[in-house]
């Protein structure tokens, strides 16, 4: 098996992949730019015709390669009138939230086996913590668009959307797993995916 | 020189040591002991009789207060005959999953937006891993008790079952909300919440 | 089982408990509540009534105890028409800017040896990452108020603003030194010195 | 000298690499398939017949590709009677057993100055924990074979087998050295050196 | 948007990069040499004949390549009679000092808004700890030359000089922006810019 | 705002703080001091006059409280001619040493299966990295006295001398189980262990 851990590097290498990673530097100093931290829109209000309402406009190493091993990232939450963003969780990171425009109602629940619902009324300029991998949501609960900026203790936070995730995946969960996981027959379970179906 | 990385603080080492956490020593080395670091019972079977058949053990720092600070822990899970460990995930940690008895069907779901479900089944000796955060289950698929033990990249992993969480929550997330997340009326949020009501 | 991680003791769950830190849980979970998660005031214009015309409102572990070992904090930013958030570094953490309002001229500049000095102008919805522990500004360059909100990748960045940090100390950093570290006379730094001895 | 810490691959790079490391994504997620997390044969009995009458069948990142940045793995480890796991330690992981089969002595010892050997003898079920870097050892004292599973906190911990590395190394470390660090004559280093240089 | 975090190399891209990263092997083991692991010359004295009268000689990644992910490295540093490693900081480690020869005046400066100076005159033989990203300096304060050892707690430590970056950057920062963070007028901050326009 | 991230605890700020670790403030900052940083003595001789000629003078959070957290020690080995620094490891950390005086012979072995040993002669001003974990040793073939600074990528490296943990521990580990690790009979066992039975 092998066994010495570390990134030698021929010169060669070094030229060609410009990617040397863990802790040390990847993109030729030299050919830093203003652009590789910069990124524009986030002012820009999100379409939230959808059928929840909300859209998540993401500020992160996708969009900004710059903030790779950085740790943090962005984003802005649009939500219609009682819009929601969905139960979901972030595998990766912890979320702290702030109101621009609007009320939201927002809630998080503890793990196993307490299960217990935390919630806040959340008016503009509040602000509020959701901890790593938990899951959460932010509803609207006013009849205005409400904003919401938030930012993310991890370069690539990921996103799982519960509903989606559970009734939408590609290809679908077996009806039988889920209807033995929510304790309610099958038809119900095809009726939940059949909302999803398009989705994915 | 202290050497022993852990956390073991009875009340009277507390008082005597200041000097905690965080890489430094807790416990006086001279009061160290096996026991700190063992548990038994492992081979004994779960009670499997409840709804979704299945149960796991947990052998984590709350067991083994010798584990804290050094980010691994173990499981036993049982499974009934078609017993489910229902859809769930780990907010701190990756599972890495051994069958020791019996046949599983399991499956992971990726993050949005892809929401892939990358599934196997698993027989005596296979071995599959579940990236921390994600949604996963196992699901027994034969007509014989089945058993796994599993490894976890944290002394504290925690679980999430998703449904119990949704629907089970104490208390109950609004039927607004979760009508609108789950794209589906009232009756059938009440309905699948009533499901779990008792558990909770 | 224990799941929220963090560590609000109150003095009495601090006897108690004889478990804190380092990926365990702090509080006792029926103590939790969700104000732990909490802070208002954001949306509050910060007095900019001072030398620089700037003024930083800290969302943190300090003002959220629920944010500990969570990895994660936020800001606001308030300019006065030229104001400046004067060139500083955060020791633990990379931060994510976004522009409220106004037309903010920002840049950071890279280490020995190069001192690279990036720059950017960030209008509305522009958004820029200061890499940690960089030197870095912010400056409205508009005859309006400008905005800013910033995340941090820590629950504790720290700030350490260059002008207040080496010629405001306290006590002084001797003349000497500054004189040969800034290759100018002593009267140059008594100058510099005087024009901070009052904030600190 | 190189600053600027990250990863800003071309899409050119993106695509010929799969490899983009440190919290990102390497393999696209287009390709991912069951079997980058999947392992089989862990119910197979390893071939113990060896001098010390054990073998290690180890589950990690080299075996699981889809286990790299995870941090956890696992392996089986199989014992003759009275076969031992001979004194050994991992350097970058913590170990946690449990005894499937058989009945294991097991211990470890604490670091300088004390050097505590701490003790058990695990039955079938029991749990034992061996801290990180700690030189820790397993003996089968039944009559009859005996299996155990064990879980790690990395994808790659390494094994230092201590008589193998002091005493079988390639080429083997001079008995000029061992016989001071032993404080035996280098009689006695010659002939445990031969009892490892086939080894070797 | 990519979610499944991990590093699958197919075999061909294995052996061509060398370079796998992340907790695994970079380097060929085969191919693994000591020289990867070593670096001559630090009993040589640097150059100290510069403006600050002194000189530091880094041993970190950049010079032994080995070290990569193993998060330590070291520097000597030489002093003139009244030499001065002027005030900086490392973005990305804590250092601890040693004095091997001279007579050492040093501090370094707390965040805000306490920013206390901390100081201390070091002999031969002293330590001394800068945590990290504070702003320090060591100041020879003999008519002997000076030498340290320094060891950082990363492999890739960074340095900022607060006097090159903030006056000395490549191009410069305007003198708006200086004038109003020293709170002086702008030919004060040309005149500073014009003592290290050359160095950089 | 606090800002000095160690843990100091007077028995009296442990009472009053309830704000340990973990990435936040232990000491009022109001009462750290220089002397919290300072540790003073290390140009001092160790005391060769043992079996092994040699001593470790270590510089770590036991001697520097305001080390805790920050990941960097030091130390200081002395060798008596032909005085061994003898096979040993350190649990949680990667040295990198630097030869004051002296010519020193060092190595290190790769984990299994390989097992290489790496050695190099190291003369004054030479810099040597031995990877965390893996067995190394250092040996003054010179007959002078030899003397070297190391650096470790933590507050809390812990050191396990091979010899003393195998054959001198406390209480010693049985002669069966080191029979049939090291391939000899017990009696050879005894009498390697004897040499070690006063020192623990």
């Amino acid at each position: 098996m092998l066994q010495i851990i570390y990134c030698l590097q021929s010169l060669f290498l070094y030229y060609m992949m410009a990617a040397l990673v863990n802790g040390f530097v990847c993109k030729d100093p030299e050919e830093v730019k203003a652009d590789d931290f910069f990124f524009m829109g986030l002012d820009k209000p999100g379409n939230t015709d959808n059928k929840v309402g909300s859209v998540v406009t993401p500020v992160n190493v996708a969009q900004i390669p710059g903030l790779n091993t950085l740790g943090v990232s962005l984003a802005r939450i649009d939500f219609a009138p009682y819009g929601l963003n969905p139960p979901h969780t972030h595998p990766r990171a912890t979320e702290i939230l702030t109101v621009l425009e609007g009320t939201l109602y927002v809630g998080f629940v503890t793990s196993n086996t307490e299960n217990r619902f935390i919630t806040k009324t959340l008016h503009k300029g509040d602000v509020f913590v959701f901890p790593v991998g938990l899951i959460h949501f932010q509803f609207n609960i006013g009849d205005t668009n409400a904003i919401a900026i938030v930012g993310f203790g991890s370069q690539n936070p990921g996103t799982i959307t519960i509903a989606n995730a559970v009734f939408g995946s590609n290809p679908p969960i077996s009806d039988d797993v889920l209807a033995k996981a929510f304790q309610v027959d099958k038809k119900i379970v095809d009726y939940l995916q059949s909302q999803f179906a398009i989705k994915n």
